[in-house]
């Protein structure tokens, strides 16, 4: 009989689409989101509300994320909920405000596009255009964004493998867009104590595997507010570019993620913990 | 109707043993292994081969062991093994030896038992008995565990959730043994990359609902050598007490995880980097 | 201490929303697909390629999905491929040609729609319209589905829940089309020797939650040509309303999913073992 | 670049053990378990208590067993239970009951091991002894089950792969036994709506890798009694051997795994429809 051996060769089990991979390019792709550098030696946090629900709420969150240290601005203004009974977000009035406080603030932002339709909607109010979980292998959207002149925050499906998050970001880098940030946030698994299993390792392997740069979603991937600085530390210790998480100036009075949304306090005090962190792998958070 | 509401209360949905938890505690247990205390301030690293192969492979490898700041060596001399023709282990062979170089070189010894019939032997040549993930949930063996006078390495099954694996913990200290370490070591999902999936979110939850020490083994969860280092720094940020790592003098030449084994340089190297990481964390690497 | 009791009441952890669910019914509902009757008494057959490759390819498998007696006929003109590189389908050439072939068999068709923006050109060739694993949760397409006068065929997502499956047909049902036939076609796991886990209790709780009629995909659900029989009649066994199945009239020639799709002789070999199995659980398969 | 087919040679990727493969048999494995055939022809239903709590339960259930058609009884006197706050059975007196009402009804009875000390005493008792999932790769267990003179009863682990679970039963095979059944009994998944995900698939891929006879568990796999009929007509339909399901006299006063225990009365109603599923496959339920 033929044994099994525990060296199956794993990573030659699937092959890596060319545009993403190291195969023509010797140095890491570094993202301009209007100015803010993601890729390069600094690590960049985007930080914001889940979904923006009002004028106050997104403005006093806004400016504790700058005063924090967030160099980009999160907030959803179309937001893809399992219900259709639930709070579906504030639309074009939303991506009014998000413009709005982008300027006052001078802080560049990012918001999800769930539709071909809205693309070119929502790239002239966003400095970059989100694709998230549940449309990673929406193609024609990836299409769409691949055509569009903006940089693509594209967040990996709960149940995509690494080669399927590759050959999504393939999709668009294939359009002609290489301006793609691939973002880790928890996958679906059989354990229920987190909302989704944060996969820590998806860092080293993307890193390995794409020039692209990596971030992690520590609210999303464990979907409680007290861990989110713990794993927030552990995706820059295992060589996480960015983080993206959610802030929101009364977590408990929160439409959406309240609960694994950080106070302004939380925010900063989570930043200095992680200036620590990233001087320890030799890089630094990226402040204005 | 219901809507879903997305603040189901997650960690309300189950209830945790009494023994395991903080209910009757305010210190967290400090493990005594044999002179080195796990769960202090400390960071405990224990490092060693997968399995026992030679005198020279175990000697060779112990030294590095020390050299590099690992506190305990680990060392299989009985292998859970999924084919029945893959290398069993040295048996009571591979005992003596380890027992023998825990002597020579100072460092407490931990190894696998696999039933209820070997642990009087397996705890009269090891310091700590460790109890593998395959028999996560092997009751008869948690009970002999919980009666042995031996410190316990209790590590999570592939598919255990966090109520299980508490729920397996509270079999040995419901039998008067305390002196439990739980260790995280990947999860089964359905990523192929990854040898597993290592679920880090697993210690910030479990520091949160047990007072028993929680390490990390970045070896097995990974399956991938060059990940290692990177998962361990991670694991540290996270707020692990320790982790277990898999070196090998000739990784190329391993009867078993020769994959995902350390050599002696990179377990040095690796060494240092935790240095910074626990430093970062008010925390220091345990050393001699 | 609270134990944990084994009879956790596990259908009352989600509550299901108020259009697809019985509160308001009484009588299943049956949906109409150019005459032919899903969710009645009689099981419903819908077969065809994967992908309209050609004329040839498409009206001889046709003849003899009409011979072996199916009652639909699928063919995808737009093809959600993993790589950009993959065949990407016909576009509507292939929808003229499906058009085509419905004429001259009788037999009404359904193909796959992926854009918001395709969804009127593909509902004006298309007697009913499929929303795929993959756009199971894009809420803008679920929303134009639901505003849409044609039947739709929604397949549940690789790694959606029952209730996440149930959502997502509330969005079609909310916008005011109840003719929804929802598709079981395996979901991700662990297992790998099968494309899928085909999850086959799906059907008896769906039929449980919900009036709107239940159909398998065991072509999807196992990626295994010859196992497609055995899961054929496991799922009538389980009391499928109907079933999806992927034939090609030169399997080994398919530009997708070859190795899954059965021949025409395989097809009509099949159906004859359908209808014994259906008569043990008092129903028929449904015939022209 | 190289593109990924979706043709990939998904039962290529691992090999099967040289014993419980086809490659030296032509014939199935009939297990014979003290008079009944199980492998043959004939589907052989497996029914009994979860635990054995009293005589009047277990006896109670026996006679209605009997009465129902089925033709091995099955009852725990050693039970793995999550919690060591939960019921853990009788114990030997459980076996005393099972052997002695296995006397008075003429009916083989089963029962589950858990630890290498109690083989033999088990084994005196028991007409097969079973190996439960959480013990799938107990090695030393297996062995000694390979050792034993009696049928084996080895029901997969929850987390195992088809590829484990061969290489668990090749353990008991290499050691001299080839008197082995395997048993599906549902996998972990991400799906909380059933206890269990049932791999229904796992029964045709079972029968196309081994000579062994291959059985079914819906009360395990579902968890919920309600379900257990559709999805037992599944499993005969999908082409399984037998069946073991928990029976209980009555079923809201259970110990443990009341909520997916028949009552006598919906095992024998069960029984009728299972009858007709059989022929319609070309078999027959085994009867006295």
């Amino acid at each position: 009989m033929e044994t099994f051996s525990c060296d199956r060769p794993i990573n030659d089990m699937f092959s890596i689409p060319s545009l993403v991979s190291w195969k023509k390019r010797s140095e890491p792709t570094v993202v301009d989101v209007s100015g803010v550098k993601v890729g390069g030696s600094d690590i960049v946090v985007i930080a914001g509300p889940c979904a923006i629900e009002s004028r106050e709420q997104l403005f006093e969150t806004a400016w504790a994320v700058k005063t924090g240290g967030g160099r980009i601005l999160r907030g959803g203004a179309f937001k893809p909920r399992s219900s259709p009974y639930n709070f579906q977000g504030l639309g074009e009035e939303g991506l009014k405000l998000l413009s709005e406080i982008s300027r006052e603030t001078g802080i560049p932002v990012v918001t999800e596009v769930m539709d071909t339709r809205q693309i070119d909607l929502i790239a002239s109010y966003s400095d970059m255009i989100q694709i998230g979980s549940r449309n990673m292998q929406n193609y024609p959207l990836l299409k769409e964004a691949g055509k569009c002149r903006k940089p693509v925050l594209l967040k990996r499906g709960m149940m995509a493998t690494i080669e399927e998050f590759l050959l999504a970001a393939e999709y668009i880098l294939s359009q002609g867009n290489e301006q793609v940030i691939l973002c880790e946030r928890g996958i679906r698994t059989f354990e229920t104590s987190t909302r989704n299993t944060l996969d820590l390792s998806a860092v080293p392997m993307l890193k390995h595997l794409t020039h692209l740069p990596v971030i992690v979603d520590p609210s999303h991937g464990t979907g409680l507010r007290w861990m989110v600085p713990s794993m927030a530390c552990a995706a820059v210790a295992a060589g996480a570019d960015g983080l993206i998480v959610e802030v929101h100036f009364k977590p408990e009075e929160a439409l959406c993620d309240g609960h694994q949304s950080l106070s302004n306090e939380e925010f900063i005090s989570m930043m200095s913990d992680l200036d620590r962190i990233a001087l320890a792998v030799n890089r630094n958070i990226s402040r204005t």
